[in-house]
């Protein structure tokens, strides 16, 4: 077979921008974390860090080796506005995780859990990526937003621990649907239901 | 500081069987594997097994380093039958989490995800020592049972990632009772609640 892909030196490029990416992510969080610096670990210029991978988010994304943009399969979760949306969230997410791409995001957990930086690089994920924008998206009060959006992560996390990780039955062979009946309305009690324990 | 523990050859003898418990619970699942089994494994006598762990049960919670007795602990939960059974159920699981013990069990966690035959220990730990249980003493409908005790494991797992492993903000450092409050409704549907999807 011909090769077709890029040069190897582009490549090397990549993988380098990539390695100090992960570190820069993992050391200082997404937020803090600049092209400009990763350019720099990287020995590039900072231009050839957008050429390769567009924004920071985007760079983030590749490093995480993310499967689906949960920009986009979040914001179409979240357009319809908090009415029934804990179903639309559970089916979205088993659906991502019953397809292919649920593999490398499986690889991802476990690298999560067994590594402290990977730890905090799904933290990272978790946060800018998801929790931020349930909580923008759908206007939740800034003092409960926080609260609710990871109790949300907490039981979407434990299904994929239950149904692709450890594989406790029923859930690990049980049809999507019936997961996403019976998760559905913890998904919106967590969003949309009475908040308990938070200082007003 | 003078030597008081066992002989180093009964050390010996005592790694031996839990190295062969160890396997034989990940190879065949904790209701297949048999004390006589393992005792031959290990090159000793079963009465040597029972002599070192008792029965089956505690020669697992050994193999497991579980820190608690699982029975005992969730034997207090179920006595108060299905009627706030969410809420004991979640702040003894918290309790002990929180507490000292927790460390240990942490790495049980962290081992499951990263090792597959972790996650069969881990998987038959959560199956037989707390679902069974919790199914039994609750009277739970036997169509219905192992989903609903598998719902619950779903979100305690997913809440043990969150405080204790990926350490999600606010959830890493909540108030037990803020959590305790707020998961309790969760825990008391999935066992009392409706359920749906399962042909009747």
């Amino acid at each position: 077979m011909a090769r077709t892909g890029r040069r190897p030196g582009n490549q090397d490029t990549r993988e380098a921008i990539l390695a100090a990416a992960r570190q820069a992510f993992a050391e200082h969080g997404y937020d803090k974390a600049s092209i400009r610096h990763i350019a720099t670990s990287a020995g590039v210029d900072p231009a050839l860090v957008h050429h390769y991978f567009g924004a920071k988010e985007q760079l983030f994304l590749a490093v995480m080796e993310a499967p689906i943009d949960p920009g986009k399969a979040i914001g179409e979760v979240l357009a319809g506005g908090l009415d029934g949306v804990g179903e639309r969230l559970i089916r979205m997410f088993l659906t991502v995780w019953d397809s292919p791409a649920g593999v490398p995001a499986a690889a991802l957990i476990r690298s999560a859990v067994s590594h402290d930086w990977s730890a905090r690089m799904l933290r990272e994920f978790v946060t800018s990526q998801i929790l931020r924008r349930v909580i923008g998206g759908l206007d939740l009060d800034p003092k409960e937003g926080p609260l609710r959006a990871s109790l949300v992560a907490s039981q979407l996390v434990g299904l994929i621990m239950a149904r692709y990780i450890v594989k406790i039955e029923p859930i690990a062979s049980a049809p999507r649907e019936t997961l996403v009946a019976n998760v559905a309305p913890t998904i919106q009690r967590y969003l949309a239901g009475p908040l308990e324990g938070l200082d007003r």
